[in-house]
């Protein structure tokens, strides 16, 4: 089965970039590109850079927005390349290609992008499961969009060749199903008083790091959700 | 010891991919470029796309045949995408990465790369030691030069450092404090009577399954047990 995944470059600056991703995703049999709000597109440097691959640039999807990029997706993976303070984990991509394929037979997988100049930030950090990064050296990280995106892509088509075949499958949650559980938290935290409104402080940033790590499947969230519920019935 | 080894980059036709070339061998922590022949040698674009790494663009040596830029290695290394009648062993880039380094610590090596259009012809294939190629699929093969000089330098890169993990620690709780954090949940789960004592069910084993896979460090733990303890102030 072919695996899901998307690459979604948020907010590229450079259309060549954009064309030169399209190709390194196609060299590695992946067709899916997104992008949210790219600063110039369409442009025919795009064009010009994604060689024999104009039909991944010319089917990408535009979104103004990540959430809506995402929606659809039970693995979201971000790509860095500093360290976070807050505990999302970041594994390198060799280690983690070979679980993001098995995912990525049952569920849609997202791996995102950030800019060229300042990497993903943390609100888009915030709605990520893992993160991913690139051993590079420690005195020049700086690693073309593109090429990240090239090198991304081969260490998965890697991993989907020499995948053995038996998976776990758990049937994990949507994007949108996880948001709703985050709304209905923050909602139960702010009766309860934990959280507090005018010094909401980190909570539900380490929360949601929390959460994410554990990747829940539809039945966790379902349980998560009438735990929350129950709260209301109670008082 | 540092390996040492050079790209040679083979009548290249696209200045942007020379300067691409050099970023992408310096990311990887590599410095040596060489050009045999290239056909626009000094030019804008190149500069232009090797950012932080003009250093090694200008560092680059020229050559006008291969033969020169090769006598000092032990070891020459050439790319490709084919497969060849005649029998030059053909290694993936993943399997032959470490054995290369290690020649690498003794003596010169020199990866070639091919022209865009053509790549490695028999006359230069003909001076390799080994040939080596990147896994890429079936139906459309055509990596950009730059993009594969990225891959090969990125698997160098891996084998000198056999992988370190990227994981950085975080302070995770111990087994105990866990377990007082599952004794403090299943009691807020009676009081709501979410949790049947008459009929449990397999709750307990499910949340714990979903908070064992999260790791939960120290700093965790405590917001979730103040949250716990938040419903019951409520009360």
């Amino acid at each position: 089965m072919k695996p899901k995944i998307k690459f979604i470059l948020f907010e590229p600056s450079h259309p060549g970039n954009i064309g030169a991703a399209a190709r390194a995703i196609k060299t590695m049999g992946f067709a899916r590109l997104c992008l949210i709000s790219p600063i110039k597109h369409p442009h025919p440097e795009a064009r010009a850079r994604s060689a024999g691959a104009l039909d991944v640039l010319l089917d990408a999807e535009v979104f103004d927005n990540l959430q809506d990029a995402i929606k659809d997706c039970g693995l979201i993976i971000g790509t860095t390349s500093r360290t976070r303070r807050i505990s999302v984990p970041i594994t390198n991509i060799r280690e983690a290609a070979p679980s993001i394929i098995s995912e990525a037979k049952e569920k849609e997988v997202a791996i995102i992008f950030g800019p060229e100049k300042s990497g993903l930030i943390n609100q888009q950090i915030d709605c990520c499961n893992q993160l991913v990064n690139i051993p590079s050296i420690g005195s020049y990280k700086s690693l073309n969009l593109a090429m990240a995106v090239q090198i991304l892509a081969y260490e998965l088509r890697v991993a989907c060749q020499a995948l053995p075949s038996a998976i776990r499958a758990r049937n994990l949650a949507s994007n949108a199903e996880i948001e709703l559980f985050y709304m209905h938290l923050n909602q139960v935290l702010l009766e309860t008083g934990f959280l507090n409104p005018k010094n909401p402080k980190q909570l539900m940033r380490r929360l949601r790091a929390l959460f994410n790590r554990a990747q829940m499947d539809e039945n966790e969230i379902n349980i998560m959700r009438g735990i929350l519920a129950s709260y209301k019935t109670k008082q």
